[in-house]
């Protein structure tokens, strides 16, 4: 039996019985018992830095949502074989292997609410046992012998890639447009849970439409997702999400909020505010008020909600996406979500 | 008209005629052009920081030795088609990821006679487009449709991965052994040139022997190959191979020469011997003069003999075990490129 990570809680405990995430983990606890003990498997290594690093980061206290997707839109799609199990692996492979990158990209200081790999067994570690990862992630998909399903997750993971750099080269870059914003997100977070969610239709044999569908679903979650992320940045509970709140401020990456209060401050003709971002985003001198004060400017402008909205939108596309699959408790459990992952701000 | 690149050129100038290497480069000029051409086509991308860093390491210099001995492998197999083009790129992506990851772990100063990526655009660069170009190889696999090469190429690039993290736990480890030594190399280097020489008679439809054969001479040529990689950094030219003579000394990199030289230290029960090698290697304290000093012990030990020695009966069964394919220019010169790997040295 495999318990819904406490992460992935929901914060309003005034709220009655599990939140979507833990029925879909209720109701997918057989295929998340297969599916971790995959990973707990396919980490292994005789070389010993391997299981050890990745367990840190594997192993613990990860809410596994992207393989859950892929579990859940696959018994959705009535899929009955074993394939699901290593694709929902593969995926979680990909994404860790992403998540140490990441933290020796950004520097980050927490993640999943405890101090990265890379600041225990050093960058090189990580980067390295992101690359077996990731290749270990290759060795899952090719036994599930479905060429279609490879194609899908090779080319997510090339434009997640692609969406990285895109991002690494906009940081602290004060004029990001929202359309260039938009392309990292749909690249670096939603082409996976887009990824995650395809591969479903494409093992169960369904139709065109069906992938399409899904396909279209893990993408709007996966904006939402991201949105919903960038606004908690600048206002959530730490314990929340597991990172620190104003780590992408302290990084001066470009998310929706500052976007939207860069363009206020630009529209008011707000000499004081543009000198503001200006320095904390482009010169990137920062002191310890700074982030307060963001956070009041982004307020002022209106940025957190009108973040939320377009994540609401996304989320409310993601639900009409999944429209064309009969009534079952698969498909309401996964339009449920998608109000989940906003929800969660709360 | 592709040129074989300056630096697989023989520096015996007295030799006549070209070298093996030049041999192939010329038997093969038609096929690597294509493979040149799909390389620059598929590390493009809108995202300008991607060519531009790939181009730098990609297309700058490097010998192209891993797809020109899948092209040629495919040749010797008769093979007709295409795919083998888009292998040879996807080998060649697979060991420039490796490449931009390792510049940043070993913190190296010259690649391939120039600067390294991450010195130019960055550890964080280095990482993602490494990562990038990774992806890239996995989407050009797949369109080759051979689920087979996919599995060759995929569980080489898990080892591969995985000889990298057993090379920095063994860093600055004195007491290295020659199997955890064989371990590594086989890992990090000749898992990659085995894999590109037996997709070509999987693709080619050629038998199990067959396959086994190629394997075992990517196999041999890629242990000979980083043997002679091994003693070369303690006394090969530096403009014979792009890298600075002393870099793995610098790093506190284990390898054959530096195994067998404490060994006879260690035989020979010499206090100041074993006591230099600990500072250099354990402590990672070393001065201008260490490097010659390392040089001369070395070669009183007989270890850079010794590591060509173990060079030569590799670089002879890799040979071999091409013994069992009939006479052909192909056989031939692929048989002498496993010597031409030994004589670079001199």
């Amino acid at each position: 039996m495999v318990n819904a990570p406490a992460q992935i809680k929901h914060d309003n405990t005034a709220s009655a019985g599990p939140t979507p995430a833990e029925r879909l983990w209720m109701m997918s606890a057989e295929d998340m018992a297969a599916v971790d003990a995959l990973i707990i498997q396919r980490m292994d290594s005789p070389v010993g830095m391997i299981p050890n690093l990745a367990q840190h980061l594997v192993g613990a206290g990860g809410k596994r949502l992207r393989p859950l997707l892929t579990i859940a839109t696959a018994r959705l799609c009535g899929y009955e074989g074993t394939s699901h199990h290593k694709l929902a692996a593969a995926v979680e492979f990909i994404h860790s292997a992403t998540l140490l990158h990441d933290d020796v990209v950004d520097e980050s200081e927490l993640r999943r609410g405890q101090k990265p790999a890379n600041l225990i067994w050093g960058n090189s570690a990580s980067i390295l046992v992101g690359d077996f990862l990731f290749a270990r992630a290759f060795n899952l998909m090719v036994e599930t012998n479905s060429m279609d399903a490879l194609g899908i997750l090779s080319n997510a993971s090339s434009v997640i890639a692609e969406g990285e750099v895109q991002q690494l080269a906009a940081l602290r870059d004060v004029n990001m447009t929202e359309t260039a914003y938009m392309e990292v997100i749909s690249a670096k977070t939603a082409a996976l849970f887009a990824a995650a969610t395809e591969v479903s239709p494409v093992i169960a044999g369904r139709s065109e439409g069906e992938r399409n569908a899904l396909r279209d679903y893990g993408l709007k979650l996966g904006l939402a997702f991201q949105l919903v992320d960038d606004a908690l940045d600048y206002g959530g509970f730490e314990s929340a999400l597991g990172k620190s709140v104003g780590d992408d401020f302290r990084e001066g990456k470009m998310t929706l909020p500052v976007i939207r209060a860069v363009a206020a401050a630009n529209a008011d003709n707000n000499a004081a505010e543009i000198e503001f971002w200006h320095r904390v985003i482009v010169d990137h001198k920062q002191s310890d008020v700074d982030l307060e004060t963001a956070v009041s400017l982004l307020r002022k402008a209106g940025a957190l909600d009108a973040t939320m909205d377009m994540a609401r939108q996304f989320s409310k596309e993601a639900r009409d996406a999944l429209s064309i699959f009969p009534e079952s408790p698969w498909r309401e459990t996964l339009m449920d979500l998608a109000d989940f992952v906003i929800d969660r701000i709360n």
